[in-house]
């Protein structure tokens, strides 16, 4: 029996998409990218009826391209141009909160549910799943756990990888591994779990996590300041370490062009400072206390470093109002940087201490190759993770010869003073397949080898989202 | 040229220890309960030493065992009775601190460094490197990871894995991997730290580490109280955790038999609380602020939990002194056992909201094996992690016909329990060898089938740490 075939008849014809109109949203990324052809989609019900699909899949020797929400960056969730069509495994029906055990600070969810859902059901527990990201109104779990989602929560609770305590997995032959601990402590043998976290789907599906939950804040500071430069920043981080470390909850940097940009092209943005300044921080504190407290401490610092000469001015947010137009600023930035020209978006992460260094050095090596190219900066300081992006006017883009190559020169060139600080390539957004030859530049040989090793190991037969994340060795 | 003759020519004979006065603290734990021969120990300075060591060891086929400050308590770190005698390669002479990033948070040492020298270094520039436990003036920070150790820290700080950036490892073939990366992100591939971290030496020699380091605590407000029973524990750990999660570092819960031993048989301790309790929590809170409001959430939310119906009785300690009484009296649980007669501590961890089952469930099954026998019960209660521990008196345990038999039973029915509620047999000793059997009666088939894939890919001739961690296929 064909492939197809025997797919309809384990799950059913609805379960099973050919037709070009019905897997579109399947085989091409969100931004228009990226598509390519799959075999089929199919969309399981049950961690069962995957196991099922990918047993299948290996009888055939077809790959598996296990599908989240597909708001992949880096082209990591659609098929490519290779001439074997995989099956696309979408999540997709697989959206159910299993079990939440408040006490125990955990829940345990489908990997289709949507992180917004997620992030809801713990609410309503009064609790919070800290990972907050921009796509979270389509992204699902299991792709955050699959591309070890990075976002705005990571300076005080931790990445997606910190806040998974178990998971379930079928295996690329077709058996489950049942992993789902709910536990804070578990020392008995390899830690597999972060196998797959990461792996952006190449050793197996994930069908379900058992997450970690954390105390829901109450209260909230904010304000908005402008260092005087990228160091003294690092300063006042430093500050706001020393004296409410386990309050601080954002400390997102950027500089002037980036915030102009957000003023010329989004309407209804204000600059928060009443005269122009070259740096600005978004601040916040968040907690299960008052927010008087919060606020008083918030203030203590910002006199502190005012008085050390780090800042040049500061405002706080004093309503609920001010404080969302002051996140609002924070969140334009891509609609922002959409309009403004071609903005080659860099995600590089370095030792915090080390942010400033990269930021002169990486304008440098850009402004080496295009005399005069603006710049922008939007950084999560306290991360050391910054989104550093040099910008061609649509007319000097459209004027290129061979455009991919010179993005590619300039990313290159900001990646390498990254890799120069002991710092990344690839923070926050992964592999996928636009990273690929990143990997092969910066990451070690005994690395590339030890991956290799371990995916043998687990996929002998090779065909688990292939051409994503490992250059072929 | 014999295997000790070339490590002899490349280390310098004083680095090589054959004659049993030399080598009797290598090859004995630290109990006197485990003992085995080796070939020799030795005593490398750099990593570039250990890879000479494990390649030579790889040509000759001789298997290494790497070891830390020999503090195992499961009998992980000494030889066995394998009659291929293995190199010891002890990391004593690796000490250094190479460096401290105070503004990245972050500190790089080596292998050998004792837990203690490591805590003191970040003190040194005002932060925390927060894993501590009772071995910390002897064990060594590579001991801790390879074994993931965990300890008092683990409730507000998570436990070492949660605080590892980055890692030095000589591999099974003796090529050096330098995965030291200081970052708080870093999407690059599989998280290869992971597969050293808890593996206990089996996958290769970790010789330096990247720690992450944290805001170093100034004030604390501390405790004593006496809930009605494990339950209200609980949901007064429910009631912090609402309050002030992110100041919460301890919450370590004991019975009255337990505080008993403690009063009995450890000269100067002193009940904290002026009437008998069946039930006795430990409860401290810790912050970069001021100590007079932590003192007024302490007592706020004990107040709260005292109309809630949910305490007997509680004590804050108000003075330095009065703190350090209070540790003391949980810190001498050891001394006090060691004393009282032949404990069988076990190390098993569940979902928080199962604490109160296991403990009733494993008091049953334990006297349905030895009626009336005496248990003990002292908790990590904020991480699920209970040390439910039955008592022989020394009479009883003397007159026993098979005591490893007995032990075994007794140990086996806890951990049955404790298997049934979702939970493990070992949440933060490790396996070593005198878990193997746990290993083969609780972990699934197929997370030993993907365990031994994994050490196959990594160490194919299996000439690291044999005999630990993994049962044979």
């Amino acid at each position: 029996m064909k492939l197809v075939d025997a797919l309809i008849e384990l799950l059913g014809r609805d379960a099973v998409r050919q037709d070009e109109a019905d897997t579109a949203g399947f085989t091409q990324d969100w931004r228009g990218r990226y598509r390519g052809a799959a075999s089929c989609v199919v969309l399981p019900s049950s961690t069962a009826q995957v196991a099922a699909v990918v047993r299948l899949c290996a009888q055939h020797g077809t790959a598996v391209l296990p599908q989240g929400g597909n708001t992949s960056l880096c082209g990591g969730a659609v098929p490519d141009e290779a001439q074997a069509l995989p099956v696309i495994v979408s999540l997709n029906r697989m959206r159910k909160v299993r079990s939440i055990d408040a006490a125990n600070n955990s829940m345990v969810v489908e990997a289709g549910c949507v992180l917004a859902a997620v992030q809801q059901a713990a609410v309503e527990v009064q609790r919070l799943y800290p990972v907050s990201l921009g796509a979270e109104g389509s992204c699902q779990i299991g792709g955050t756990i699959a591309t070890n989602a990075g976002g705005t929560g990571v300076l005080r609770w931790g990445g997606t990888r910190d806040n998974v305590l178990g998971l379930e997995v079928v295996l690329p032959d077709g058996t489950v591994w049942d992993g789902l601990y709910a536990l804070r402590k578990n020392n008995t043998g390899i830690d597999l779990k972060h196998l797959f976290i990461g792996a952006e789907g190449t050793m197996g599906i994930i069908t379900a996590a058992a997450l970690k939950l954390h105390p829901l804040p109450t209260s909230h500071a904010m304000a908005w300041f402008a260092p005087t430069d990228p160091q003294a920043a690092v300063e006042v981080l430093g500050l706001f370490q020393a004296r409410c470390g386990s309050q601080l909850s954002a400390f997102e940097m950027m500089d002037a062009h980036q915030l102009n940009l957000v003023l010329a092209h989004v309407p209804g943005r204000r600059d928060p400072l009443t005269s122009p300044h070259p740096w600005h921080v978004l601040v916040e504190l968040s907690d299960t206390g008052d927010s008087a407290a919060l606020d008083q401490v918030l203030q203590d610092v910002l006199e502190d470093a005012s008085e050390k000469g780090l800042l040049g001015d500061a405002v706080l947010a004093t309503t609920e109002a001010q404080r969302a137009a002051l996140w609002e600023v924070r969140h334009s930035v891509s609609e922002a940087n959409k309009k403004a020209g071609m903005g080659l978006t860099t995600d590089c992460a370095v030792p915090v201490s080390a942010v400033p260094a990269f930021i002169a050095q990486a304008t440098q090596a850009v402004r080496a190759i295009v005399p005069d190219m603006p710049v922008a900066v939007v950084a999560h300081l306290g991360d050391g993770n910054a989104h550093f992006i040099p910008f061609y006017s649509f007319a000097q883009w459209n004027a290129l010869p061979d455009q991919e190559g010179a993005a590619q020169a300039v990313r290159h060139a900001v990646n390498d003073i990254a890799h120069a600080l002991g710092g990344t390539f690839s923070a926050e957004h992964g592999v996928g397949r636009t990273q690929l030859a990143e990997m092969r530049s910066y990451k070690p040989a005994v690395e590339l080898r030890l991956m290799h090793a371990i995916k043998r190991a687990i996929d002998p037969a090779h065909l688990f989202n292939p051409g994503r994340l490992l250059p072929p060795e």
